[in-house]
């Protein structure tokens, strides 16, 4: 295993039949409980690491129920119907014998078939056109600086002044810090990492929370491995914030322009 | 009870603790099985109608994981956490012991709070200015009899021939036939009315199957009340397709112009 924060924090051991156990990471730690990225990679990792699973990846939901405390886990992956190519996943993740999240997936053996190009990267400058950020904007949550972020547009609002910016689409390229080759786990984490569209929209710092997650994966292990540790351009925005619920819509594309993940997120906003 | 064809579709009987037993509806036959938009709303329907539920739909996820056999099957619906103003459910859908579909949904005690205008309905015709479907092109399969369908763009395929057509964008003017108050479980069943995005794409008939669905709702039980027997208008379209899957992102506002619900799905392809 590599000593990489991120492997660190998804590490599950076996505990039974269907069960894992983890730990929640300080290096991934968020306002109140982990970075939702982080639990929801733990909760997919557990479909990866099962001995029964069969395929890749193709859909993952994730349901946050609680914040976790910091400590340990129980995650259980069940196999909840094996077909000829594909597989549905039930898992529950567990503190205390309460669970504080829920998540489905379907594994799949894929064959390859016909795969158009799929839809292009937005015109963005290049990777090294955009500056890193400067270390003195180092995040006032752990979580942040696991991740090199390069706005593009739509950056976290300088001011809180309550104006209505009338969008909510970020732009970003986002690996991890330091850099790690793309995986499922990681890549899901990253389809979390834009901060939370109503602050960007309202320039009002509102307390909120993620509810519910969903990935779908448009790329096999064979093409996250030829991402390698290079940079993904990340898009996201809101179509609707009705009272006291938004959703998210995120598309992610490798430097090479293909669209590995689109991902969906409704987020909990108290006023 | 109303003696509509979408209320006998949804019905469900208590069995017990959680437990509920419903039946596939020959009205809302598919090729294979039954339309998935209906089983979507069988499945959200045991949450609705369990005496513990707290709130109103806030994000549902169903994983369609075998096609049903005509005939009866038990939904059992969990509350896996409750919280003050949130619940989380588990949802599953079994035939002769077997699991059938998934589902996870959140339910949540909204307060009002800042709701600005959702993302506007696209510009397109009015409802009357849109011809309905000529009888002629009564649908090969049953389910699509049950809902009066009026293209405004991206309509079925006219020839198979094979001709890539650069895009998968449908946009068309949704209801029951007949009419139908709206209510979650419909709005749920409507977000799956699109016919498949990759037959749009390609003019080619491709077997194929949803393999997972969430829906987003931005609208409470009296946004939906308010928009009654009207149209919706619907918009959906893919983003990528790879080595036998593609995903479809969807849209559907009332003819107020409120975005009440955005749907995402994954969908297999056989070729």
């Amino acid at each position: 295993m590599s000593d990489h924060a991120f492997d660190a924090a998804i590490s599950l051991q076996p505990a039974g039949d269907n069960l894992f156990r983890g730990r929640t990471s300080a290096p991934y730690a968020n306002m109140i409980g982990p970075f939702g990225g982080v639990t929801a990679a733990q909760a997919l990792n557990a479909v990866l690491l099962h001995p029964q699973r069969l395929g890749e990846p193709v859909a993952f939901t994730v349901n946050y129920a609680a914040a976790l405390a910091d400590g340990e886990f129980a995650v259980e992956a069940k196999p909840a119907r094996t077909n000829r190519s594909t597989q549905h996943w039930l898992v529950e993740v567990r503190q205390a014998e309460a669970i504080v999240a829920t998540a489905t997936a379907v594994t799949a053996a894929r064959r390859e078939t016909w795969t158009p190009a799929s839809d292009p990267m937005p015109p963005v400058p290049r990777v090294s056109d955009v500056p890193p950020p400067a270390s003195a904007r180092r995040g006032r949550v752990e979580w942040i600086n696991r991740y090199e972020m390069r706005f593009v547009s739509g950056g976290f609002p300088e001011t809180w002044n309550g104006a209505d910016a009338n969008h909510s689409r970020t732009q970003l390229w986002v690996r991890d810090n330091p850099p790690r080759p793309l995986d499922f786990a990681s890549l899901t984490a990253m389809c979390d990492v834009f901060f939370p569209r109503i602050w960007l929209r309202r320039s009002t710092f509102t307390p909120l929370g993620t509810v519910s997650m969903t990935v779908y994966f448009h790329a096999g292990d064979a093409q996250l491995k030829a991402s390698g540790t290079g940079h993904l351009l990340g898009q996201a925005q809101a179509q609707a914030f009705h009272n006291g619920y938004f959703d998210q819509s995120a598309q992610v594309w490798n430097e090479a322009g293909q669209l590995l993940a689109t991902s969906h997120q409704v987020v909990y906003y108290k006023e």
